[in-house]
């Protein structure tokens, strides 16, 4: 790639546009973990976040990425061997349950098309008595499909598995509501709704996750709620944190507050609409086939038959110095993802957007130019 | 302005955005500016510049902004009640013939009507034998209008008077040939093209002017250019320079040439023509009433009757966090500008474009929607 | 210079230390300057910045150095041919009046030792009645001497002549009072007590100054207050501001207003009284030989005859990486001045005074090893 | 505490007080970890890390802290039930095998006085043929003494355990061969030596290390080293890399080595030595009771019968603005450390010092006033 002016477009599904006054934030010199300014930081990064989460209860964070706040799930809650209930959602709920079983659990995992979320009508015949904990992702990163957290949960009725949610890219960009829900484990990570960087893994942990801790035998050190619900209370953490990345997140809580929580979902929600309203426009196909489970926060897009979307990506990158989001495993080759989330505005969108619109007629894709038009009209709407 | 999420988009013809590493070349610390250090640095800046400015000669570095640059070009010519040639091109052309009254000297105002240049067909009979100086704005930065300086200077003849240009909103986005062209005095800052925050003045001095300045009888001691031209020989300032900006400056001199600029000048090119094809598909009017005087680096657009255009950009600062550069003096009010320089690329420019037509059409104005589209096609097709 | 690991110590008295929460408060993106977050600014930088000053009068800014500030102060302010008067107390003392004679000014230049600051006592017979203008430096930055302005003004008497002081490397560190010394204009910048890079020129500015500036005829206009005065007043200003600076300044003044003025002052007290028991316990002599004027920001030490002080200061920077002001003028090479102003504190003094002391020994200037451990028992008593 | 002017000192022994433009580097924007410009970043981080660990083997980064690194080291080489034989030289050591034990292992743990290394004679005795692996730090963060890890090697003769070495405090600032030395596994993190804020772990990996890993039955998915070694070949990871803390570590690296491994192992002991002479000097003693095992990153100080550490360490932290690091564990109290490694020099250290001098006074703690004046004679000289 050749040198480019002007900024970047980091329009994957995550890592997201961080904003300057996060990463200046981010810039300040480190302190000591065990002094009296980082005991008072503690609560400045935990406790705004609860309400991100949705919740009253616990918090936890790692210095890990979102794949070390799964295996913390895991780690905390099961034992060898223990039953766990998956949903083949996309690419991510399959690293998920693959990591599972790569941690000695049996897995049941239902299949499923990448088009749609779990069909919480299936869990019941699904919920074997002995399966422990059910694993939903929220928020399919690789599909732009979601699945709906408090019907699967209706509809686990009161077998007593856990509920686990991955939220990656969902938290702080969704209302997601871990204690309405009743979900036992939210997992999520820095680097999407956030607008931070990555390497902040974070859980969420109900009572009950907590209680199941106690008996839990999978091997557990540096993944430990328990510690560090303990050492957060006082203001520490009982290994070195990653001191930066809280100065961060602090800021980046500020802001997401500063704008209301219901503004900043409803500015994804409309971002969503917008950029589904170009792909109608353009005669494109969403790769989400359930209008109730779109994403707000990215859009995964069929390519027409024949054309290869890394090479769409590729003239899209060399051209206009913009990164979208790859086709993962199964749709390797087949989608391409814009990532609408984050620290992101009306006319980041309408950038990005139209780059898409372009790249499309350079790759040689047929179609329609009116997808920018599209959705500046529902932004305009809106 | 309520909370808004996302980079804000500052396309007024500058202050332009800063690119992030200038900025963080900016934050270093500042060093001693006596020191051998420092001494290193002043070539790295003095030398990268002449390119820019076409020229093999002197450069001049103020902590001042252009206003600054402005007066250092006359109080180091001219003698109170020496006479200079001015030409009404537009806003800022008025204030440096003011600027001229007011330090004591005589001013001959050509009028114009803020939509033409420069007519070299009329310098002949302006150009009385007993100026000293003709002053000519190069891009102006209130009309998008440009004047040609080659043309000018031509026009001039073999008259002794000095040619003095501002090219403060062209410097570092057009080609621009102090050398060549064989200007005196060009004047020029930081926060154009150059891609630095306000701050610097600079002035590029031929040998002539330099002579000038010898017998030049205006007061001067802070605009003294041949104290700092003697001082950067040896790598020194004869008061402190703004170092931090220098940094920014090296930075941003290597932006430009890592670019190559050709291409700098192409893309400015590009853009200013993709501008105009929205405005052209929008059904607006250019204020630029010449092609050959279109500028590279700014558009200037008229409101249709009826139609404030501060209301305009009111509605599209509150509504898509965009600042757009007002109408100044004359026209206030009836045209509003778009800046396209500096550290810019083609998707920020759709984003740009795409603000001004969703804020066309929210402030009543009545347009068609196409203008995004046509820019596109121009930007996809270069 | 190799490369140095740790940061270096810039004690050189002025430019200082600038806080990182400055420079990254400076980092942040450039605004419109003629927009409204921008006229939020304005009084956010002007209305703390007063009673630093010590008045609650005008305060003008520059896009300057220092010498700007001193040049606007006599444009505004004097005509042509106009008395002046001035006190050689030093390097800058003598560069002001030198301005003031190329400007087109009588200067009155009372011959100084460059090791008192002005002798009130002196004022009465050389303030002859033609005398428009007394200029006297507050801090001498090239001696470490300061002078009683209080005092001056009390020994002019009800003379009509204006007061000017260049508190260049005083404000913001040591206690000023503009409206109480009835000062008529304050001079400074950016790069001392105020802790921020080099960029910005200050001017405080009594009424009776202002009435001045209407007769006087020294040709003015990037200097001219009323404009700038004006523009304020809407939080604007007539030409393109130093906006980054400007953050940075209102970080700046937000640092001094928490600790405290007082606390500031006493600190620098503090911090200067060390400094000289360390000198006193080497067996070395200050420049400044009367106590009464001891400048609270700097310190100038003679060398012991026969011993170079540049010599001492190159030793210094490429043994220990710390920069060491030089002696200016005709203490070249006999004194070399110790920067302790601005972002400091005491282990940071510890850590000069340690360069100093290891750096005399390596240069083989036969001193007492007492000097830091003098200076600790200062800083531990106080 | 109350606001204070200045720099902090963070001279815990880590985090360390990262280099201002690590701090930059690390706010560039965050880019697409699966694009062609972080395919490009990974070599430029794990190449020149290689030397610094030496080894020309495998070396696998996590977004983690050192204490995830600690677990990597074992899950990746053990099976549940696996001995492994520890050595208490102090807290670390004594966090370490308990983390062994939670993770489900044997550990036999030989008991010190943690004022002492490990003792190579010891070791065949205590290498019982069913030991799996030797877990030794290289210097202990809680006492300031090292081990001889060659020596350990050669003691452990042709035994078939690995040997696993936790390097947190000294890698990066102290000679270490992880391949010469017949290391196995080296465990360190960003927040010491390499200058970095918190929030990267590292493992370096030998050819038998890796092998184990084939048939080590201990669960591991996060910590897996083999998909992170394969993905690394082509510019990748499996899961998200802490990208910003890369640029960072990129940076650092350059850093070091421009400065020369040499020089900085050189200057980390040059500082050691000016400590220890303080120490020496104030009439106190080191924790450290082999003058073989003195650490050149940091120094414990025990302090006189009645004293109590921490209440000192506050008085520093109050009056000074100085971090010091607490006596951990068996020690808490009754030591206080001092950290002297990563980006540091000459006068930082003489501040330091300077500040524990005063701080020792202040608390009422019977010392000569002499340890800075003995400290600066040992770096003068040097």
């Amino acid at each position: 790639m050749s040198f480019a002016s002007g900024r970047h477009f980091l329009q994957i599904p995550g890592p997201t546009n961080v904003p300057d006054q996060v990463l200046r934030a981010m810039s300040a010199a480190t302190i000591d973990h065990r002094g009296p300014r980082f005991a008072a930081l503690v609560p400045e990064v935990v406790e705004p976040l609860k309400p991100v989460v949705g919740t009253s209860g616990d918090v936890v964070l790692y210095p890990s990425s979102g794949t070390g706040a799964w295996e913390a799930a895991l780690v905390n809650t099961l034992s060898p061997g223990d039953r766990v209930l998956c949903f083949e959602t996309g690419h991510f709920a399959t690293l998920w349950q693959a990591m599972a079983r790569q941690l000695g659990l049996e897995v049941d995992f239902v299949p499923g098309d990448w088009r749609h979320g779990v069909d919480p009508a299936e869990v019941p015949a699904r919920l074997t008595p002995d399966v422990k904990a059910v694993l939903v992702v929220h928020n399919e990163t690789s599909t732009g499909v979601t699945s709906d957290i408090a019907a699967v949960r209706r509809a686990m009725g009161d077998h007593p598995a856990l509920l686990m949610v991955d939220t990656v890219s969902s938290l702080g960009s969704v209302d997601y509501r871990h204690d309405e829900w009743n979900v036992d484990v939210t997992v999520s990570c820095s680097q999407k709704g956030l607008m931070l960087p990555p390497g902040l893994g974070i859980n969420a942990v109900s009572a009950k996750a907590l209680a199941a801790s106690e008996s839990a035998r999978l091997p557990k050190s540096y993944w430990d709620w328990k510690p560090i619900i303990e050492a957060n209370k006082r203001g520490a953490f009982p290994y070195t944190p990653p001191t930066n990345l809280l100065y961060g997140l602090r800021e980046a809580l500020r802001m997401l507050h500063a704008e209301g929580l219901p503004q900043v979902y409803a500015r994804h929600a409309r971002h969503a609409a917008a950029t589904r309203a170009a792909v109608q426009a353009w005669g494109l196909e969403l790769l989400c086939a359930d209008p109730q489970a779109y994403s707000n926060t990215l859009t995964a897009i069929l390519m027409p038959e024949g054309h290869d979307a890394d090479k769409l990506r590729e003239v899209i990158l060399d051209r206009f110095d913009m990164s979208l989001g790859a086709g993962l495993g199964k749709v390797a080759g087949k989608v391409f993802r814009i990532g609408h989330l984050g620290h992101f505005n009306d006319l980041s969108l309408a950038g990005t957007l139209s780059g898409v619109q372009m790249g499309l007629r350079l790759a040689g894709v047929p179609v329609k130019p009116d997808g920018v038009t599209a959705a500046l009209s529902v932004l305009a709407d809106a």
